[in-house]
């Protein structure tokens, strides 16, 4: 399997996300608990998690059905419409993201679930979003993308 | 949020799943630990779990990628290509599965990945298709019903 | 398999953890989102999720952990110090929580994850705990059963 | 945190499992999909996953538990017997067998539940136990581990 780090950047570059957005989350979840810890730390943590294909695989597929909802390509109305609004319990977004959190440990899941509550940074302003705009998905995977450096970084 | 128990039986069919396969494997899973299990008794299951609204988000969502794989309506080249020859590593699959489960406890889990490595009666023929059929995710979401059917039948 | 719903309640007393504990926990989690919503609905809530044989399982093997360690019957001087000073890195005591919360689906797992880092109310008060006592997997039992009665409020 | 590799091997030992009965599990598990797959590559993939810290916490618990339901230590009648038959629907076992498999991602979890099934080499021994043995996650200890070391050897 080919690895597709490359085609990921560019997706979530596209979809209005950055590396430095995964990071601010992670730092806002480990800045309490690591001593001394840097902006330069949790973006090295965030690129070594977009190295793992489970969460490029994960990633790629999340932001792809943002795009599709937005280009009405989903057949399902009720789908289409969960989607476009963000329905609180639409439910795949989370499962997604917490299946991407689970490789990480109980560390990445607890912080998912938090973060998902909090919704900080760059996940709030992508909730606040325009009607035309789906980002159903691209918050979940901020969150479950910062969940799992955090991970990283607290079992370094 | 709307009862999609239509949308979704309908969106099965037309993929070649029915009740009846899902509730085939719930026999395969159970038939030896339940003394005089019917299929009767596990189409019921089958049907009480199609009636949970997370199922059903879930497995519109797992058709439709399915539908748009075949279409050509993913834009990903990397993740069509995964789909499309059904990919052992892509993961996204199973972790909707796995999401599937996990609301139904351990023996729905256990079920999953047991169904999942054998492969039994609809699921295995959905296995060998066409070049130009996309089942990546149909064999997972029938794996998925029969596993939480299973596990509703274990705990009755 | 009998209900173990008495034994379960009664080892929660004697840990001081009550319904109402749980209820003001799952409260707290679901009053910004259903309108109107009282303790005696949570209550209530939280009563359902006790009657769960799954549930009442964990509660108390997690609950005998805590007692063990206090007695310092656990063999394994690491473990022993580890759960008497409720180390953060710990993790076995989030894995029984968040098992507990999978079967309740995406609602319950982000609410578990989201309580464990605020603490509430008698989480708050289990953590700051003297040092004879071991509250390791008391407060990710109290954290688990509120989520899994805020998932079932948020879904019925 | 200590590393307590160590104090888990030794433990494990104790309890009558080496590192050759949990990579004979995961040969069982990947020799059909990884062309030239040995004992010996079994081996290593297991010792690595040993090296897990999540996962020595979760294995140390784990069979501290098996331990204390021989000696009677445990004060819950009702678990004491769960556990002293491996009782199908006690689930706790599978909840942290599954917990360990989660960190692994899907390949650890869909071989776990597949392999709880089939019970191959040293797990279906210790599933044929004398009464006054505890093997309840002794079990689950194993296939976890087998499938955490399948997982790392389907993505090397």
């Amino acid at each position: 399997m080919t690895d597709n780090y490359d085609e990921c950047i560019e997706l979530m570059t596209r979809r209005g996300i950055s590396l430095e957005d995964c990071a601010e989350c992670t730092y806002f979840l480990q800045a309490k608990y690591i001593k001394g810890l840097t902006m330069a730390d949790c973006v090295r943590a965030v690129d070594e998690v977009m190295h793992d294909r489970d969460i490029q695989n994960a990633v790629i597929i999340a932001l792809e059905l943002d795009v599709l909802a937005e280009k009405g390509t989903i057949e399902s109305k009720y789908i289409k419409e969960a989607m476009m609004k963000d329905d609180g319990l639409f439910g795949v977004d989370e499962l997604i993201g917490l299946g991407m959190a689970f490789n990480y440990g109980p560390v990445a899941l607890t912080s998912f679930g938090y973060i998902d509550k909090i919704k900080p940074g760059r996940i709030g302003e992508l909730n606040s979003k325009k009607d035309s705009v789906c980002n159903t998905f691209a918050d979940d995977v901020i969150g479950a993308i910062a969940s799992c450096a955090a991970s990283r970084l607290a079992h370094a």
